[in-house]
């Protein structure tokens, strides 16, 4: 067996057993199917708990790991960013927004509840997403940095080059010509940010130091844009099966992407010049920084 | 002139002059309409600045004012609970919703700037409240107080009992047979889970010991729920132009409402009963509730 397979078994039992952690622990913070008014809490779960990588808590909690930063302080982060990627997932297939019909391997949300309900199931995880940050335990001494992790997290998913702004953008591009600008922002904007925040507010949580944050914090917004490049390789290159969601979107509507501007090739050399730039920022961790290494590597070796 | 009359011109002078300040200060926390990417923060100013009674940061502020709490801390939770109210305005207006077409005397925001924008707007400014929440000015001692203020809202809003099981429930009990039971549930979840919380968030944002706490409590849900009845009453009795938006809708649409179940004559007596209720329970503030019984009396008389 050779050392890139062997890695990406590796990488693959890694990334199954934290999706189990983070499953769990997202099945125990949502409210019941069975809780009153029913409906709303069927939709938040089916999208919730219907699959996807788990990318963005994987990677809290390994940089929590990183920095010997505590787990159970840690998770309600890393479910709290889960949700609040479902809440812009529902939304970004509403009919107004991508219209689309297939999502992680089922039926969007809209398709499933109705778009009254999705609409509101999105609202519902965004903001049960800020209740589990302001329920992060600790003593009166860690409310400073939870406001902080939450202040950054605002900022991160807002209409000033966060996740909203990056939607807009997408949603005001979509079928007109696009400059690379504007194919940057959509990308930093509305899948880096998030990314970024996910390493970004594990190490504010963690109380990592200003030095150590920034670096993480750059290593976030690297691997934050090579993932969203290849996400755009994937749309080309992949199956429905594969991707669990419609192929071949974006180029039929005409989106702004990668492969369009710099072809398959490039593109798949930028993500990976971007994976080897990212892990260079991680030097000063040793060897604390290998599982947070797997995961840039996997992000540029992914095919779902 | 009349006792009553010299009250009403009281109250509409004091309600015009707090609205002004929000206003101000709503302005100055949003985004300008020429940051990038312009349209979402022209969407979200159109909807947060086009009018609107401003009760609900208003009743903030009295309490805040009740309690000599600061009022350059209350400033900020007054504008997010209004940002809050709108995001749930715009997205209650949807066509997947109420499907309105005018909103505070203006095309709603879906018909100004299409679904999708309207969807991000109403995302942005829940986003934008909880920043602002996390921006209160103080220093670290008061971080744990800015938690449980975002965290009693967060239930406020939730899909538990808050504002969005509300518009859950009324959503899927259109065009139905409804109970009493949903009929209340509706309109404590709907309205009147916000209300009390911004008499609620206010008064511990002033730091008032829980007996304090829990009679305002009290006062803001017993307003909430007349509130809403005169609210009902409006929807058969006022005109598109005094209300700013479409009358008879209700009724129209086989709403959920107080006139449906109780009749107009009776529903206006509740209102006024709740009304004379939660003035009683501010008996314990002496001279220090004026205000908060005014925008109590206000509510019952207000024609708007």
């Amino acid at each position: 067996m050779n050392e890139q397979i062997r890695n990406s078994l590796e990488i693959h039992d890694y990334l199954n057993q934290q999706k189990q952690v983070v499953d769990s622990y997202l099945d125990d913070f949502l409210p019941s199917a069975s809780e009153y008014p029913e409906i709303i809490h069927e939709a938040m779960r089916y999208s919730l708990l219907a699959g996807g990588k788990r990318l963005r808590p994987i990677l809290a909690l390994a940089t929590t790991d990183a920095l010997d930063g505590d787990f159970h302080r840690a998770i309600f982060l890393a479910c709290a960013l889960e949700m609040i990627h479902t809440y812009s997932l529902i939304h970004d297939d509403l009919p107004a927004m991508d219209n689309d019909d297939y999502r992680r391997g089922q039926l969007t949300c809209h398709k499933k509840f109705g778009e009254g309900i999705a609409i509101l199931a999105g609202n519902a995880l965004l903001t049960q997403a800020f209740q589990l940050l302001a329920e992060i335990p600790g003593d009166e001494s860690l409310a400073p940095t939870k406001i902080r992790t939450i202040h950054h997290i605002c900022r991160a998913i807002g209409s000033r080059k966060g996740v909203i702004a990056g939607q807009v953008v997408d949603l005001i591009t979509q079928g007109k010509q696009f400059t690379r600008k504007e194919l940057e922002y959509i990308h930093s904007a509305k899948t880096g940010a998030l990314i970024e925040a996910s390493v970004y507010t594990a190490a504010i949580l963690a109380g990592a130091d200003r030095d150590t944050r920034q670096r993480l914090r750059n290593f976030g917004s690297t691997i934050g844009l090579a993932f969203q490049i290849v996400d755009d390789v994937l749309d080309v290159t992949g199956s429905p099966e594969e991707l669990g969601k419609a192929s071949g979107k974006d180029t039929a509507g005409h989106k702004a992407t990668y492969p369009r501007l710099y072809g398959l090739e490039r593109s798949r050399e930028i993500a990976n010049e971007l994976v080897e730039a990212a892990i260079q920022e991680l030097s000063f961790l040793g060897d604390k920084s290998e599982k947070l290494k797997e995961l840039a590597q996997f992000i540029s070796i992914r095919r779902f």
